[in-house]
């Protein structure tokens, strides 16, 4: 029988499941997972106590998760995985929107909500803000019926479901675009905020001494019959954190502009009194591979 | 601003960890860990279903730690994690008894016993066994009053906190040595078993195509004053899975041989009948460093 050492170790294991792993696509996962593991415990030598503080961080991390709340998503945000997966999925390029991370508080089955309306449901005197927008395809033409799935902080600076005092879907909705392919509704325009401090991420960040905010910004999933999904952010330009978002998902592309209207055929029809602030962000949808 | 790509990322993140972190044991950690866990998801090009499916697997294996299970230890026993971290902090040589992996299952606070007392509460027909050890220190000289912290499966293949059917520390007992630092203890020889598979930890053994056994077993957790605890097995000769251990945790020098014993004063001193199974197995500790 063998003994196991910290030369051979590391080989044998690989070995094991490099040889049993049938799926191809897995065994390649797997044994590189290993073999970059082991390098990290050997690189740094860890001790059973940082092993061990390990297991109940990782441990800890799972039981902060539930129905409303991904702390492993947010871990992988704040390590820079999450936006290196969408990097690596994501190329920049062509007449596509560029994408960023997808974030913890994403949840499906968001209202559908018509043209135009306004996705507050509990206003926190921030600045009520029309956003309008063109989805095109890669040729420059209008995609009608692309569905827009729109999230983001209310002014107090949490999701809806990190606040129990707020209504479920507050600053959510699905929209579609019209014939010609536009979108609009009506929110708050968004502010800068903390991600989550009160659990494993937030002891990793303090120990880093990082700070735990992000640059205000809108998320959206765009998605239309024969087309890429878009999973991206637009941004608020001029930002305080646009240079040091806590989790590197900004890009300088996904800035958007807001402006100070006194549109007053706008303000009639979207409801608003004038001056509104406005932003015009359009989205480019690239064909399905 | 600074855009985000593939080639830039780890870089930038490496920097924002690698200057604001002020701890230089943290630093040199958290650096390390986002170095290869970039190289992992570029070298296999992680696609954004896997690193979900990834999001999903921690969760779950979170989501199956309580007070009594640890799916994180076995996921890291079951990757050869535990045993790469015990072989670098317990290199091989001098006087010392190996160590080897802790295990998702010890539990502190089992009863303190007499010496010779039996561990079994609930039996399943296994061999009643008399185990037998001295404890040394690097000059071979007994060291009196160490603990031994002792841990094994129950004939059912599972440990007592595995089964509700089990009285509480079936089992378990912790044993001090007596004045020529000798220990005796009674129990069931243990059998072969599987590590849970009804988790994650059963996905990935699955998926790997690797079996979940472990070769028999005695856990021991030896401690005294002024040497460093011991953390160790002792396995059994002629096991059929000391070459295919699941952790990779088997060394040649765990293993105990147990013998057929008709030793009448033993089996008076123990209350055993005769022929009885008997296992001799000396452990050494080293001085704390």
């Amino acid at each position: 029988m063998r003994d196991f050492t910290v030369e051979n170790l590391t080989e044998i294991v690989l070995e094991e499941y490099g040889s049993k792993t049938k799926d191809p696509r897995f065994n390649k996962i797997v044994t590189s997972l290993i073999s970059h593991l082991h390098d990290f415990v050997k690189d740094v030598e860890l001790t059973e106590k940082e092993w061990f503080e390990a297991i109940m961080f990782l441990t800890k991390t799972g039981h902060t998760c539930d129905d409303k709340r991904q702390e492993f998503i947010l871990l992988s945000d704040v390590l820079g995985v999450s936006m290196l997966v969408d990097a690596i999925n994501h190329p920049k390029g062509g007449a596509g929107t560029e994408s960023t991370v997808l974030g913890p508080f994403y949840v499906e089955g968001a209202p559908e909500m018509e043209d135009g309306a306004s996705i507050i449901k509990k206003a926190y005197d921030g600045e009520v803000s029309l956003i309008q927008g063109k989805i095109t395809d890669d040729t420059g033409a209008p995609i009608a019926g692309a569905k827009l799935d729109v999230w983001q902080t209310a002014g107090n600076g949490k999701y809806d479901v990190q606040d129990p005092d707020m209504p479920d879907n507050n600053m959510r909705g699905v929209f579609k675009t019209d014939a010609e392919g536009n979108f609009s509704f009506v929110t708050e325009k968004p502010l800068p905020y903390s991600v989550p401090t009160d659990a494993t991420v937030g002891e990793l960040l303090r120990a880093s001494g990082r700070h735990a905010m992000r640059p205000a910004h809108i998320h959206f999933i765009v998605s239309a019959d024969g087309y890429e999904s878009l999973t991206t952010h637009v941004f608020s330009a001029n930002d305080e954190y646009l240079d040091s978002d806590a989790v590197f998902a900004t890009k300088s592309s996904l800035v958007g502009d807001y402006q100070q209207s006194n549109d007053a055929d706008l303000a009639a029809k979207y409801n608003l009194s004038t001056p509104f602030t406005h932003l015009q962000f359009d989205m480019g949808l690239m064909p399905s591979a």
